[in-house]
């Protein structure tokens, strides 16, 4: 019999993910789950995408829809998505934009456009889980992205020397970042564009919530500030990358990357290597979604989510115990919650699905997996009346750990 | 501004696909083209599919079509599969079967499960270029798999210990490959499993064609071969890479992976950490389709394409000159032509296209990209009168080129 011990060294660091194993056990209707990262299907746009395919699907566009297409993607979602850069201060051509298997698979090949082995990758602590696991198929180092903190370039390149490869780039979502929520200030932004300048490194801009902010002003992208520096998106380090997953549905699995031609050009070739191309019905009917009704559906998006965030809050502030301490996102799909020091939320799960109450862990979004004291919340799949019992019932089982 | 010097290694063996750069170029409606390698769309089953579509997006299942779903697919569609296998001598539980986002997805994610760095590839000589192109992105060495020539495994093992690695696997499509339209005999897939068993490694088995036999009778798949040797997919060391690109159609990107569940279990790690998942409304589409029209279909494409291939080996035969020689395929989709040794593919192309026909130039099937005086025809995209007409277009320009 064949043994699992001819699998690549890379297969080693790569274990299921905590997250997507827990999610198979929630299925159970009456435990309320802030364990999710998922839109509330409600909310699909259901009649745009039935539209959208009889069109795929017609005389004039099975045969197109049906069939291979170029590995870059389907040029009329491209110029859509010029369009939705440029009002965000990017502007590009087509050729700067590679349409990806959602932003996930983005990641991927960036990680194997990249990373060499022992190279390091620089990230947010705690960062989203998906892009340690992409990236830890390379077999990279991660350091800490040192936003706000006060290492030098120097002393960055010299830590990844030693490691065996050099910097290669910065990962971070500015915008509502999974898990924490956080949004990056302007001149946060600006200072990680300045150290990838010191390093010469990319900096990979994870852009996939941009879209959902319910409070406060848009920030513009790192890209977009990069562009007002250098004038040309040609000359920009920065590589953007958008998903349709949460403003329109993640069943399809449509995203893209923003970059540089030389960068998008050599992506295209691991597209080519990877999966030839992203489904060609689905780029068609997302096009045909986004330029319906994207902006019309973000705004409703943006009413419902707000309230629930907010409700979130709320509840958070009338139940949880002193100690417990929280992000008040702006956007996006998490709240990320802080508990006194020695409590640990994975030993905490455990007795908060016998309450019915479930979460993610935060130790998982670590790279070292170190911090325990953590949990994430997300508010998008719960109305009103589900947030308060659940905040209510999770906040008595740290009351319950905190008195023990 | 920053430079592709931060690009991995890996990206220096990825060179653009000549066949897709060439099919760019070949949108001119007078040409005809032997070069493409993708299915008639007159023939794909739409209705199917706008009826599919219809039930996807319908009240009661939209939530499910449009949302996140599990790395290993939609399980009635592996269910499907496991039906579609067992009818084929291969009986396995729906934990053996990984949904791919074509059969390209799974040639990448098998390189990244077995290949470290300068391990050896086992390939045939000439090879699907796509696998090339997949394998390449872990960095191996591709030496020659020995069916029907002398060389022992010892010396084989050794060659690549002294490469640098060791075996994973070979990598093959046993049936109407791609490029040459050849099908191994019975007796040379077991001595690929005789082979492989002396080695320990893995078997890579490309069926993208399986279905699309036109002549002679089926022979068993190599896994369906190693069950009735040891009566336990899990005890099996073939992995099965089916597509449902050439059956139904190329532009949902579905394909599919059957394995022991060890392989598959880290394989849908893999897909987590490559893309998530499969575009869910993709795999229930082609559920319904498949249960609807799969056989049905497939009769339909055998006829058609069937006629097609009898069409150019008459052609062949009647216009080529004395010392072009050609494959006679039972199924597939193309025909592999081996020119008199002086004569170069490629430069035949250009003088091919002066006279308005097409094919691809061989020598990018050959890892060593060695080999110049072959041909690779597709016969699926063109009806009788223009094969005939294409044949004696190609066979006056070889007639030129041997005279000159």
């Amino acid at each position: 019999m064949q043994t699992t011990d001819l699998f690549a060294k890379r297969t080693d660091a790569m274990k299921a993910s905590e997250i997507r194993e827990l999610l198979k056990l929630l299925d159970q209707p009456d435990i309320i789950s802030f364990a999710g990262g998922i839109p509330d299907p409600d909310y699909f746009p259901r009649e745009a995408f039935t539209q959208a395919m009889q069109i795929a699907l017609g005389q004039d566009m099975a045969a197109t829809s049906l069939q291979y297409a170029a590995s870059e993607g389907y040029a009329p979602l491209r110029a859509w998505i010029a369009g939705y850069m440029k009002e965000r201060g990017v502007d590009c051509d087509l050729d700067n934009i590679l349409i990806t298997a959602g932003s996930q698979q983005a990641l991927d090949y960036i990680g194997k456009l990249y990373l060499d082995k022992n190279d390091t990758a620089l990230i947010e602590w705690p960062t989203y889980l998906g892009a340690l696991g992409a990236f830890k198929a390379y077999e990279p180092i991660f350091d800490r992205l040192n936003a706000g903190e006060n290492r030098m370039p120097n002393e960055i390149a010299q830590t990844a020397a030693l490691a065996g490869g050099r910097v290669k780039f910065s990962y971070l979502s500015p915008d509502f970042a999974n898990p924490t929520g956080k949004t990056m200030s302007q001149a946060e932004r600006l200072s990680v564009l300045a150290q990838a300048e010191a390093l010469d490194i990319a900096v990979i801009e994870d852009a996939a919530y941009q879209s959902l902010r319910y409070a406060g002003d848009d920030v513009p992208s790192i890209l977009a500030l990069e562009m007002e520096q250098k004038g040309d998106i040609d000359a920009c380090r920065t590589i953007f990358c958008g998903s349709f997953s949460k403003t329109l549905a993640p069943g399809l699995r449509v995203g893209w990357v923003v970059a540089a031609k030389p960068v998008i050009s050599q992506m295209v070739l691991l597209k080519q290597a990877g999966d030839l191309q992203t489904a060609t019905i689905n780029q068609i009917a997302v096009n045909h979604v986004a330029r319906s009704v994207f902006d019309e559906h973000v705004t409703t998006l943006r009413a419902v989510y707000g309230a629930r965030l907010q409700a979130m809050l709320r509840a958070l502030k009338d139940y949880m115990p002193e100690g417990v301490t929280w992000t008040e996102p702006q956007g996006g799909m998490f709240v990320w919650v802080t508990l006194p020091k020695h409590l640990d939320g994975k030993l905490l799960l455990e007795q908060a699905l016998a309450q019915k109450v479930a979460f993610v862990p935060g130790a998982a979004f670590y790279a070292d997996g170190d911090t325990r004291n953590t949990m994430r919340l997300n508010f998008t799949m719960t109305d009103d009346q589900a947030i308060q019992t659940g905040i209510a019932r999770l906040a008595n089982v740290i009351q319950t750990a905190l008195s023990s």
